[in-house]
């Protein structure tokens, strides 16, 4: 079995790609089918599918609840109150939803934060997407609720058997000021203990930053370095504001940055330094967050607002070129989740998407990467492969139909509630 | 003749809606088709199509040739030799890719400035869409070559029997620093006596603001005013770097200004004060600006760009809300080219567009123009009426592989020289 891609291309040239199982086992010209399923791919070109390194995927059911709010009152007059009634059923319809939006942009893999764990997995399980998963950890300094907690995050590592090798668990501390030092303690030790990821929240608003001076003493990145949290394995997501010496401290602690620059600007979180991060030898990769922030999943658009953010904010054309937003929504991703996908290479996971040379937004065609960074949008998207399965073929998922009919019950039930 | 769009929803209500000739006819439930063809509008929304207000369509040649430099590296070594080589048969190439692109993503009306006219007319009748078209009027202050410009936009004016009255004429004085102030004083006395619409670049670069208060001792804005160009028939594209007395000047003028979010981050242009104006009452519409700094002539992005850039400026998250948006990107722009269009009414012109509800980027569908402001991209449109005449319908335009291979057949031609 298998796929073999013919004539597809690559880097601008025509060649031939053979996936054996879930990875690409042969790239080169006139390639042997041997039993695999051949795939035209001419007129097609192959890329590295995106890796959406910060979201919130069963959100997708707030789009366009509730916008152009002040942080506090879309926080707690509108999302909270949604996000209260929501169960695992619901939370499993919005993460096959968020999955179709992702297959259809492009995104084959994401490291989300949310609750009601196993609707999220069932849902990613089913749509043949790769994920690292966690369920978020707030305790708010309660310490009846931090026990719980913990023995919550503990059991879910436990329970990872039930899912395939394409979802993996993470742990989730939501931020500095909703979660006890004593649980972040327990967080990084069970992190290390177990080599799993730790996805927190960092700074993305300046009543963080003042908030954790008036209580520590310390910035939010000193805090977090002299309580022993941050390493290697963390996935640090905003984390805009950051003075020199708190950038110095990610980087020597080769913290994981994310950046989401759609969310950042419509909630007017912040400038995010990409500049200085980047010349700090900081690892910066790109996400979406939330659909409630977005109002959409899609990298593409991500990868472009990402460029034109830091051309902004710091009045410079040539800062964040298109090649570099392309690498932060691939490889960047790829790394900082430790996964063996991101590129075209053989050896790797197939992971990969096929556009359409042919669309209109990447014609004339002189430099497929600037074409897709700064023009594309996801019709460009023809085929969609994930662990070296097609997901998506002529645009089309299986099901579509049925996970947008039941998006939209979700919204009739809640409405009428 | 004419088209029945049955059971589409209209502002949350499932109506019908029937064009006669050129305009919507009647609007409400059950009506007869009376020898109108029937479009099936059910699980389709209908909204007006986008009215780009500030492009240079055939740049659509230049997408992703050039990204990521300096204004003046980028001007001067590579936008500027290339737009060298263009004559009218690839003007028209271009623009005929770039009509196809925004007819795709929900523009059937935009505002030019370019070389070689008749090759964009030509493009624009043949596609169906609407445009007022300026040849771009450069003299340096030579004044050989102003007489030449001079004559050539008077005949220019003279031609536009050519054409059918979906194109118009305008004037297109494009800068203070290329065009006299000899010429602009006679720019402002023909658009006046013919009342024809003046567009021009105003205030983009922070250098425009130094060399102008260098020549004449008065900022750009001011000393436009004072040469009397300003008026209620002038489109002033970009305006960035304008204090206080020139948005009153703007105000009082009833200029036109064309805020062009994409480009000005990609350029790094400078920060558009977009609630200073508002604030002062100015007219603010939408435009997308050439395929070689944004990359694309994508409304839909550029709405989403707009209100988060505004955002981001002003560090605020309620600033420029969706509608707001939606507004600039299809009323605000209708008003400023004093057309009959940007709204779905009775008796107005039947540019209208259906979106696809049950596409998963306006699901589960709160509320319609957020969903189209922040999330939804070309994907969610189904069909486009421009002028009452269906351009695309279930996505697709008539003719597209053609133009698509011209406009790669161009490239291999230009690069081939």
């Amino acid at each position: 079995m298998g796929l073999l891609i013919k004539d597809v291309e690559l880097g601008g040239l025509e060649t031939d790609v053979l996936i054996e199982g879930n990875r690409f086992k042969r790239i080169g010209p006139n390639l042997d089918a041997d039993g695999a399923r051949v795939v035209a791919g001419r007129g097609k070109a192959i890329v590295p599918t995106f890796v959406n390194m910060h979201t919130h995927a069963s959100m997708a059911l707030l789009r366009g609840y509730a916008d152009d709010l002040e942080l506090h009152d879309w926080l707690t007059n509108y999302i909270w109150p949604l996000e209260a009634k929501m169960g695992e059923e619901d939370i499993y319809t919005g993460a096959r939803l968020a999955c179709l939006e992702m297959i259809k942009s492009g995104t084959t893999c994401f490291n989300d934060m949310y609750w009601h764990y196993h609707g999220v997995a069932r849902a990613v399980e089913e749509m043949g997407m790769r994920a690292m998963l966690s369920s978020v950890f707030i305790d708010f300094n309660d310490e009846a609720r931090a026990a719980t907690e913990r023995e919550q995050a503990a059991k879910l590592f436990e329970q990872q058997g039930r899912y395939s090798d394409r979802i993996g668990f993470t742990l989730g501390p939501h931020a500095i000021y909703t979660v006890s030092e004593e649980s972040l303690r327990w967080v990084k030790s069970f992190a290390d203990e177990h080599g799993l990821l730790i996805h927190i929240h960092v700074s993305e608003t300046e009543k963080e930053v003042v908030d954790c001076r008036a209580l520590h003493g310390l910035r939010p990145v000193q805090w977090l370095e002299k309580i022993g949290l941050l390493g290697a394995n963390v996935v640090a997501a905003h984390v805009i504001h950051v003075d020199d010496e708190e950038i110095g401290i990610l980087a020597r602690n080769q913290v994981k940055v994310v950046h989401n620059p759609a969310s950042n600007m419509k909630l007017a979180s912040g400038r995010f330094p990409y500049a200085r991060l980047r010349d700090a030898g900081v690892h910066v990769s790109l996400g979406t967050d939330g659909c409630s922030s977005n109002n959409n999943l899609c990298m593409l658009e991500e990868m472009k607002f990402a460029a034109l953010n830091a051309k902004l904010v710091h009045n410079d054309p040539t800062v964040l070129p298109a090649a570099e937003a392309f690498d932060m929504a691939t490889t960047r991703g790829a790394e900082a989740l430790g996964l063996d996908c991101g590129r075209i290479a053989e050896g790797l996971l197939a992971d990969c998407m096929l556009v359409d040379l042919d669309n209109p937004r990447l014609v004339p065609g002189y430099q497929l990467i600037d074409d897709l960074v700064y023009s594309a949008d996801s019709s460009c998207i023809d085929t969609v492969i994930c662990d070296g399965e097609i997901l998506m073929e002529n645009g089309r998922v299986e099901g579509e139909e049925e996970i947008v009919a039941d998006a939209k019950a979700y919204v009739s039930r809640f409405q009428s509630q």
